[in-house]
């Protein structure tokens, strides 16, 4: 053996590397993140004035339509608002003065109270990505998702330290029937997590369901004084409010339950090709969807959400991580903070195929957008690939390692004595080194963010295991993080109960695969 | 033949698509970019004080070592600094006294005037990636660079619409000895793309010969009265200021060319590791480097710079694309907004060995923190990989593809009537689209930006056409752009003069490889 090779395997060569990365074990979670730093702001006072004075001529003037729903148009009637068949006028002011009962902040209680999240303020709660009927990995590639991947994603979730919310369709379990998937689902995060989850929103009577399972995990009373729940309410943008979707709203608006209330935009689709009349349709959008929610029920929970993309205009895709969307974002969150409501926005978004350089240059663009505008709820923090088809393995352990990056940028700068370090520079000096100072030696453990997924290593140590990539690595980590999995305690006469509760449902409707 | 596949045949398969790929010829460049967005600021007035105060500390009683260098020692002494052996000790106040005929903005002139750059104000100027030994490709893997990957990059960089300045030592072209290879690496610059560029720093000598080829290229009397070249000093942290980077660093100032004065620094190796303290020694170092530039020559242009990266403490390795990385950078941004002067940090910056999910994250998380921080001379803007060890081909393109999208982000939001979009608003309507009115076909082709590089593509067409990743794309353009490459007209004359200049500059020396 030659010397070289000699020291190289004398640091480990790559079964070793590999061995070591198969123990490592973590099951910590960081509390939500709670920035101390500023935001950015993009727009002046001057524009804010502007966007809120057109999103108040476009409820008056051209109003929003409220479908397949009477007795919304009666409620909004009762409000105040012109309502003529389906649309609803709603005069300049109102809704401004119906959200004023909507709170600044809520907490989402976890069934293990040390996950519990506050959403609004500084803080930011990351969940993982929602709704794709597709999953992906490097072993099995592209296909339908199934209830195992469904358990698999909450399972990582459960394992993601930078991750505060386990989120709610992390994929679309294809192989049950629709009108049930929503019980296993629910009983998925209740019984394989212990951190806060979203409740179904296909139905009312599944929103209802939701409801009920939590009276099963937290207890009736509990559920009837606080938020167990944050759910997602989606706009039909351009303003549009279904029946589905606004039935949903209104179960949970009714039980107290927290939604995002959210336009969904894709920029040149659902809204004008321009940032401010993008800006305009959503404050307009969710002022009615937030105004109806609070008088469902006056101090409901809600969020300002902005789901927003681009489209590239040669083939009509949707695209991700863009300019555009960046400015109509942090735009968002002004308005968002202009009426004092919690901000969902941004995520892992991206429009590629693969968890390759694509996808992370467009995630990361929209996830330290998020940071900055003020997201405080982050639906599709990581996972999200394909424009949202694919849920993705590697890619969900790849994003959820960067969330790391944002809670440690969050912290700002400690301007403490410590902070700054004059001792340190006293001792070190011209030409030294500060690798042994004492400051150094007190501070180093907590003064950087390491990454526990990507390469660190010399280029000789990464060649000799393989050259392996990203998706590579997070392909390990996924294993070893699902091999590692350890199901937190949960009282058994509730899990029978709720058990009893999917079943007895199961068998009460025949199965419904559209 | 299938249905569907005729229907996919239809719509151009892979071979045609590839077909189209080769025949887009694109060389445009974007003006620098001209900030119209605010930029982050993360310390207070309170903060920016305490350090400035603790700079101020560290200038008069810690001091700077300027190495062998006695005539830099005899100019301090003269200005009124405290000189100790080679130890330069600056009184309070002195530095910034100094600093004040720096101008806060310069013009570089290009050979082609519309390529001039104004660095400075709210202006961003992006330059390639400097200085690494190796290059990479997906077709020849990781190897030592040569003059002929020297010129690739450069013709790469002229046919970049997003790159702005055709940058330095792009690669080192490690097969012509180390005394000649600044004379080719310049005269490929001058003669290969008509974009601004950069001046040799490793030795005073080297610097003069740059001085007198753009003695050729513009004129001598031209070059006597404006600044054609951007240098890169960097200062040799904790407060080292070596004979080889001063000496470039005289040459440049007293011809009035422009130097980034730049602390190189692996956070916990070269400085502390907090933020604050850092950011205490950048200003320190670039007070002390900037002053230097103005007693050499009053009104000398010269760049804030602060090369910034965190150590991961397990590995000694530096990390890059991390959050107190982040936090320094934009607190230096602040800092020489404070003194007046053009800022020059952040870039593609990872560690990654493969232009991959790592590097993309990384270098995002920079490249949207350069934009946001207020960087008005962005080097390694592109290309950079594995900790700038190595020049890669394809990230070369892939990080270019990006600069556009903060090239659109800076254009912030349009408030004109147009950009209100009230018009289109109307006219769409509840439940309606965008697609087709009157608004989207006036204004869709400027709306958005589009990627020239990622797939945009439906998963069926990608699916079809190999299932291409990022780097494999990457490849593609990289051979596009290089066969689609044309060379800028320059008069023969000078390029005779040019090349007559290194032959005799070459015969005049042995060659010299460390």
């Amino acid at each position: 053996m030659s010397e070289a090779a000699a020291r190289r395997r004398g640091r480990g060569g790559g079964g070793a590397a590999r061995r070591a990365e198969r123990t490592a074990v973590n099951i910590e979670t960081a509390k939500y993140i709670e920035r101390n730093i500023p935001l950015f702001e993009v727009l002046n006072e001057e524009a804010l004035d502007i966007i809120e004075q057109n999103a108040e001529i476009v409820l008056e003037e051209i109003g929003v339509n409220f479908v397949e729903n009477p007795k919304a148009l009666e409620r909004w009637r009762n409000a105040g608002a012109d309502v003529d068949g389906e649309r609803v006028r709603i005069p300049r002011g109102l809704a401004r003065e119906l959200i004023k009962t909507a709170p600044s902040e809520y907490t989402q209680h976890a069934r293990n109270p040390e996950r519990n999240v506050v959403v609004g303020g500084r803080n930011l709660v990351c969940a993982p990505v929602y709704g794709p009927p597709f999953v992906r990995d490097m072993d099995h590639g592209r296909r339908y998702a199934t209830m195992d991947d469904f358990e698999k994603f909450v399972k990582l979730g459960y394992m993601s330290r930078w991750l505060h919310h386990s989120g709610g369709t992390v994929c679309e379990p294809t192989d049950i029937p629709v009108n049930k998937r929503h019980l296993d689902m629910l009983k998925a995060h209740m019984t394989l997590s212990d951190k806060p989850f979203m409740g179904s929103v296909t139905d009312p009577s599944r929103a209802q369901d939701s409801v009920d399972m939590c009276g099963i995990l937290f207890g009736e009373d509990f559920v009837r004084d606080n938020t167990v729940m944050t759910s997602l309410i989606n706009i039909n943008s351009p303003m549009t409010f279904d029946e589905v979707m606004m039935g949903a709203l209104e179960v949970y608006a009714e039980n107290n339950q927290a939604c995002i209330i959210s336009p969904f935009i894709v920029g040149g689709a659902m809204a004008p090709v321009s940032v401010a009349g993008t800006l305009t349709q959503v404050l307009a959008e969710v002022l009615a969807g937030i105004a109806y929610s609070q008088i469902i029920r006056p101090g409901a929970p809600v969020i300002f959400g902005a789901f927003v993309t681009s489209i590239d205009m040669n083939s009509g895709a949707p695209t991700f991580g863009t300019p555009e969307a960046s400015l109509i974002t942090y735009g968002a969150g002004q308005l968002a903070r202009r009426y004092g409501l919690p901000f969902r926005s941004a995520g892992s978004f991206n429009g590629s195929k693969l968890p390759d350089a694509q996808a992370a240059y467009e995630s990361a663009n929209s996830l330290n957008l998020g940071l900055l505008s003020g997201v405080n709820f982050m639906l599709h923090s990581c996972g999200w690939l394909e424009g949202g088809l694919v849920s993705s393995f590697e890619k969900f352990v790849m994003d959820a390692d960067q969330l790391g990056a944002l809670q440690n940028m969050a912290r700002g700068v400690d301007m403490t004595e410590n902070g700054q370090a004059m001792d340190a520079i006293r001792e070190v000096g011209p030409g030294g080194h500060y690798l042994g100072c004492a400051h150094t030696q007190a501070n180093f453990k907590k003064s950087f963010w390491r990454s526990e997924l990507l390469d660190y290593k010399p280029f000789e140590q990464w060649a000799e295991e393989g050259e392996r990539d990203t998706m590579t690595l997070a392909n390990v980590k996924v294993k070893q993080t699902l091999s590692n999995y350890q199901q937190p305690a949960l009282d058994p006469g509730i899990a029978e109960a709720l058990d009893a509760f999917v079943a007895e449902k199961k068998a009460s409707m025949p199965d419904a695969f559209s």
